[in-house]
C-alpha cells in the first residue's frame, strides 16, 4: 500500500439543489478526495483553511487516518463556494466564490510528504500544481484535475502540468473546451496527445470515458441513481476512489488497474450524490462499496 | 425467424450539421428502421409517400427483401423535415416540418400483414398507432416510440397505446417530459408503471438505459465515435436493430434477449451517425456489425 498526496481545496459550500439547500457545509476537492481515497490507502493533505475551520472537520479526516501535517491554518476565513443546481444536475451554476485564505495559498510540503508515491493535483491554479509536484522527490504515479477558468486564463501553465502527469481527470465540458473537440470521444484522444498516458473524462450521470495510449477507449455508464440529492464533489470522489484503489494495488498501475480504479471511483461517486455535502460519502464503507460494485456488475452485464 | 411490421414515416430530410448539409435526402423512421431490421429478419412497411418519392428509394428497401405492399403512394408530396444540429448533437432543432401526404395518412394493413408477430409503432400520432395495432391479429411482441408533440397534445391516446405494448423506446428528454422525472433513471421506472413490460431510453452519444419489471436496470454506453456526421435516424436505427435481433431469435423475447437486442441496436446506430441520411446504414453489413460488436465488448470490459 502506497501513500497518496493530495493538494486541493478545503471549503465551506452553500448549495441549493431541487432536493433542498445547505449553508456552509463541508466541501472542497481535498475533503471529498481524502474521504474516498482513505477507504483504501494512507492520504496526506496539502491545503489551507481559515480560523473558522471547525474542529469536527479536522477530526473527520483524522478518524480516517488522513495525515494533516500539510494542512495550514492561517488567519482569515476558509474558502467559500456558493452554487445552485437546477434542471441539469451535471453542471452547477456558481453564485459566488470567496477565495479567502486560498487567495495567497503557497503550498509547502512537509519533509515527510516528499516521498509520496501517488500524487493527485486537484483543481487549483496550475502554477501551484507544478510547485507541489516539484517538491515531491520521485512520484510513481501523478494525476491532475482542472477547470474552465484555468483553461481560459492559465493555459500555458496548464499544458506544462499536463506534460508531467500520468493521468488527467477532467469533466466532459472542460475536456471539450480544452481541446476544441466536438465531443468527449474526440476530446479524450486529443488530451492524450498533450502528454499524459491516459485521460479519464467524467460525464456526471452518464459515467466516464477512459482513454489510454496503450489500450484506447474504456467507457462505462454511472451506477443508476434515481434521486440525486447533491452532485457536488462527485468528480473529486471519483478521483479519490480512483487513486485509493491504485495505491492499494502492488506495483506501478497498469491500464487494467486503471480500469478497475475508474469503476471504484465511479461507484463511490454514486454514494456521494445521495446526500448533501460529504454526508453520504463519510458514511460509506468498503462493504457498501463492494455491495454496490456487485449490483453494478449486474446492471452492465447481459 | 418472425416477420416484423413497422408503421412510420418515409421522408425527405434537409439536414445541416457541423459536418455539412444535405437537401431532400432519404429519411423517415420507417426507412431507418427497415434498413436496420432487414439485416436480421423480414420487414413489412406500412406508410405513405407522395408522387415525388423516387424509384431508387423503393428499390433500396426492396433490395433488402422488405415487403412494401403496405406502402401507399398518393397524390401530393412526401413528408419533408428540415433540421439542424449545432453544439449538442443529441438534439436536432426542427426548422420546418411539411406533413404533406402524411397529413391525411390513414393506415390500412394488407391482409398478408395481419399475422405479423413483431410490431413496431414508430413515432406517429398515437391514434394511428392504435389503429395499426388493432388490425394485427395476434402480435407476439409490440414496441413503440413517441415524441414531445404527442406527449403534449395527445397524452390520453399515448397512454392508451403504452398499455398495449411490450416495450417503449423513447429519447431521454422525452422520457423525462412524459413522466416529470428529474432524470432518466427515475423516468425509466415510471414509464414501466404506465403499462409496458420494459422501456428503453435512448441517450444519444451516452448510450441507453433499459428497465424491465423483471430484472430492473440494464445500462450501457454508446460505441465511441469520434466524428458524428449526422445523428438523424439513430433512434430509429436502434429500434430496427433491436426488433431485428429479437425477430431472428426463437420464441417470445426474454429480458436477456432484449439486452442483446439493445446492444445490437446501439451498434447499428453507431454506424448510421457516421454519414448523412441512410448512407452509412445502407452500406452496413452483418459482418460490419459483428466486427464492431467485438470492438465494443473490449471498450466496456476491464
Amino acid at each position: 500500500m502506497s501513500d497518496i498526496l493530495v493538494v486541493g481545496s478545503l471549503a465551506y459550500d452553500s448549495i441549493e439543489t431541487p432536493s433542498g439547500k445547505v449553508d456552509r457545509a463541508l466541501g472542497g476537492s481535498a475533503n471529498y478526495f481524502s474521504l474516498a481515497a482513505s477507504l483504501f490507502a494512507k492520504v496526506r493533505v496539502v491545503g489551507v483553511v481559515g480560523e473558522d475551520y471547525e474542529e469536527a472537520d479536522y477530526k473527520l479526516l483524522q478518524s480516517r487516518g488522513v495525515d494533516l501535517e500539510g494542512l495550514e491554518k492561517v488567519s482569515g476565513k476558509t474558502f467559500h463556494w456558493e452554487g445552485k443546481y437546477e434542471g441539469d444536475m451535471n453542471e452547477a451554476k456558481t453564485l459566488r466564490t470567496e477565495l479567502n485564505v486560498f487567495e495567497h495559498f503557497n503550498p509547502k510540503l512537509p519533509e515527510s510528504y516528499k516521498n509520496s508515491s501517488f500524487v493527485f493535483l486537484a483543481n487549483i491554479v496550475p502554477a501551484l500544481q507544478l510547485e507541489v509536484l516539484n517538491q515531491v522527490k520521485n512520484p510513481q504515479f501523478v494525476g491532475m484535475d482542472t477547470m474552465n477558468l484555468w483553461i481560459d486564463i492559465a493555459n500555458a501553465d496548464l499544458l506544462k502540468v499536463m506534460k508531467k502527469v500520468d493521468v488527467v481527470l477532467i469533466n466532459e465540458t472542460e475536456a471539450e473546451m480544452l481541446t476544441g473537440a466536438g465531443n468527449a470521444i474526440e476530446a479524450a484522444a486529443k488530451i492524450v496527445e498533450l502528454g499524459p498516458k491516459a485521460v479519464v473524462i467524467k460525464r456526471g450521470e452518464y459515467g466516464f470515458i477512459m482513454f489510454s495510449k496503450e489500450e484506447g477507449y474504456f467507457v462505462l455508464p454511472a451506477f443508476p441513481i434515481s434521486k440525486v440529492t447533491d452532485p457536488t464533489g462527485a468528480g473529486d470522489t471519483f478521483a479519490g476512489g480512483f487513486f485509493g484503489y491504485l495505491a492499494s494495488r502492488p506495483g506501478k498501475p497498469t491500464v487494467k488497474d486503471m480500469k478497475q480504479a475508474c469503476i471504484h471511483g465511479s461507484i463511490l461517486a454514486s454514494h456521494t450524490i445521495q446526500d448533501f455535502s460529504v454526508k453520504a460519502l463519510a458514511k460509506t464503507t468498503l462493504a457498501d462499496l463492494e455491495k454496490r460494485l456487485a449490483e453494478y456488475k449486474k446492471v452492465i452485464t447481459v
